[in-house]
């Protein structure tokens, strides 16, 4: 058994279909993004970013910068230790009740990162409720899937966003199992979103806990930016929300908010929360100065929706084939991984535009896209000169336009 | 199915078997670590920790927390993406380079955490080589426990730090099956010591894979602070060395420091990686001035042990059962989960001074104990302080006494 060799080959496979990643060096510019710098061999160049997930530019807010030097120079650097072993801080504390207030729940838990908050959260759920049934969106995020793969729950996939699926296979099952539905607001490579009030209706009618992903809506959706659960009046009827501190509020971290009986079983159980170190007390209290001014000033949200609806106005004004949805996210297809990378390539090196490829296994074959994630930050300018690129690259790639 | 009643229910079971885990809220005092401030119901009071991980107290160190506040400055709070979309900076890839430096390796990759460093690598790890049968400590933690789960390869447990019962093992395995052994350096509860040469002999004659989990050891053992790996001069010889940046580093974040194929495989295949905000820019940034100034300084190092071993002899002097180990960690046998509880109450509310019961399941039954941390921001009057406090509670709770 050669080990490297055989390490050398699972990534040859990888560059063989297209999908090797090299990571983009960069560094963005605090007080003025969009802008960053990108580091090259031996070289530096600046660029404009176009597909960061920090939608609302949270990450650069004042209250926000100011409350991480506050914390940093008060409590050090990091927490110390696990929730459970001098890792809690009254930053983690103050946050976790603010998280729960904006979701009207009666408690919330942090976790390392969204990441871990839905892999923690589901597989501990599922051991919890032998029998468990989880039905899954057919577009859930990988994050969902691990947790519900290490749970061991039983697990059927209705498909995407699909009320008449959904209630065929809830029918199907055993009146008296426990299920789980688990599923996202805002689907971040389509931009669609849920039809969350059917959802809960079903849940209802089948006795079924619902586990709803907002991490793409949280800060974003809403009259105090608690989601689109918020935004459609039905957050009460949703039985666990998970969110994200590290995309509209800019920071790193997740957390879920529910009733307190399922945070505190969650808390008591999984592993992913217990054995971990805490997030250092500067990040908690970013994150809960970016919260809280997010839920209080509606500004950054109405700008968002404005932009992300200017960028597809104009895309589709320039014959651009725009992945039509309701959401703050701008897909545009390109059908083609090779083209798709190349398109990229050519926006970063000609035109200082920087955006990631979108390929399999990503999003299906032949989908191939580009995601521009519009945000307050962008001006007019960077909104005319991305059309205009855009606009050229395709003319001059040839890339199939809108229909 | 009542499923709020049936969480409740789950917690009560934790509560019955006085496990149920109450934080203390607590915010360190930034350059003036031990000391903290305890958050009570609408009051504050001053204590001393005993049981952070922050083993250097490089938390506080001065380059480390100019080194945040100059990142948070330049770049932001988050990095507003995954590492693949624009969650890259130029901190995560010079601290990379630093980390592989550190482990003399060909490459490192950083995780949001080191219980998903390991519970992320050994399961791909796991499902990148068919067949693998996975030689695990007993005393693994429960991050490299999740892994080795996750990955689904065989699993064997070998006797804690044995190596005949390792050979053993090895010996009844297939030839050609590919294998590793899992094990950590220094074992956090315990405080002792793997033989990592024994073992680095044993994978090399049975040609297995080595991961050692160094978490507790790096910053604190070998010339550059590499770990026990680098102090036993067998670094070379281990395959993966996994370590995190939360403890000796005083940060936050994990990693693993391997050759180029295996960091490269792992990096492209694990979704804990790939599917996750990265670090923020300030937290690799503190993390990068943390390992430059402890791989250039051994001071810290060197106070940490002279600490840890006066703190071992006052007590023994005291009559206190320490359990003997080589390593910087000093548990001290109670027996009792109550009393174990008790103890830790009273040194909190009569001397201020901050220490976990570590209960089962952290440690078998029959084992209580708590876990003192030294460091070298513990002053002489601080382990006067605190040897007191345990003899005169020892005395007063009729604690057994070393044999």
């Amino acid at each position: 058994m050669d080990y490297l060799q055989h390490f050398t080959n699972a990534v040859d496979a990888v560059r063989r279909e297209g999908r090797y990643r090299v990571f983009a060096d960069i560094v963005r510019h605090g007080g003025a993004f969009p802008r960053a710098t990108q580091h090259l061999e031996g070289a530096t160049r600046p660029v404009t970013v176009w597909c960061s997930n920090d939608y609302l530019g949270m990450g650069q807010h004042p209250d926000v910068i100011a409350a991480m030097h506050a914390a940093i120079d008060k409590a050090g650097a990091g927490s110390g230790g696990t929730r459970n072993i001098s890792g809690t801080t009254h930053y983690h504390v103050e946050l976790e009740q603010e998280l729960a207030d904006l979701h009207a729940k009666e408690r919330a838990l942090l976790f390392t990162s969204g990441f871990v908050a839905n892999e923690a959260s589901l597989s501990t759920l599922s051991r919890l409720l032998p029998g468990l049934i989880i039905l899954s969106d057919a577009m859930n995020h990988a994050s969902m899937i691990e947790g519900i793969r290490q749970g061991g729950a039983a697990k059927r996939i209705w498909k995407h966003n699909d009320l008449a699926d959904l209630e065929r296979q809830l029918d199907e099952l055993p009146p008296m199992a426990p299920k789980l539905i688990a599923f996202e607001s805002v689907y971040s490579m389509d931009g669609d979103i849920a039809p969350i009030a059917g959802i809960c209706e079903l849940a209802r009618h089948y006795n079924a806990l619902t586990y709803l992903d907002e991490v793409h809506a949280v800060g974003l959706y809403g009259p105090n930016g608690a989601g689109v659960a918020e935004r459609d009046g039905v957050m009460a009827e949703v039985d666990i929300i998970e969110g994200t501190l590290a995309k509209g509020f800019g920071v790193v971290g997740g957390y879920v908010a529910a009733a307190a009986p399922i945070i505190d079983a969650i808390r008591s159980h999984a592993p992913g929360f217990i054995f971990t170190t805490s997030l250092p007390p500067a990040i908690a209290a970013g994150a809960l100065a970016s919260v809280r001014h997010v839920k209080a000033n509606a500004d950054r949200r109405v700008q968002l929706h404005a932009q992300a609806a200017i960028v597809k106005r104009r895309l589709t004004e320039a014959g651009l084939p725009v992945l039509e949805g309701p959401s703050h996210i701008v897909p545009v297809l390109v059908g083609d991984p090779v083209l798709c990378k190349s398109l990229t390539d050519q926006l970063l090196d000609r035109f200082g535009i920087y955006v990631q490829p979108i390929n399999y296994p990503t999003v299906p074959r032949g989908t191939e896209r580009i995601r521009l994630t519009p945000s307050p930050v962008h001006s007019a300018d960077d909104i005319a000169h991305l059309v205009e690129a855009l606009g050229h690259l395709w003319s001059e790639m040839r890339l199939r336009k809108a229909a």
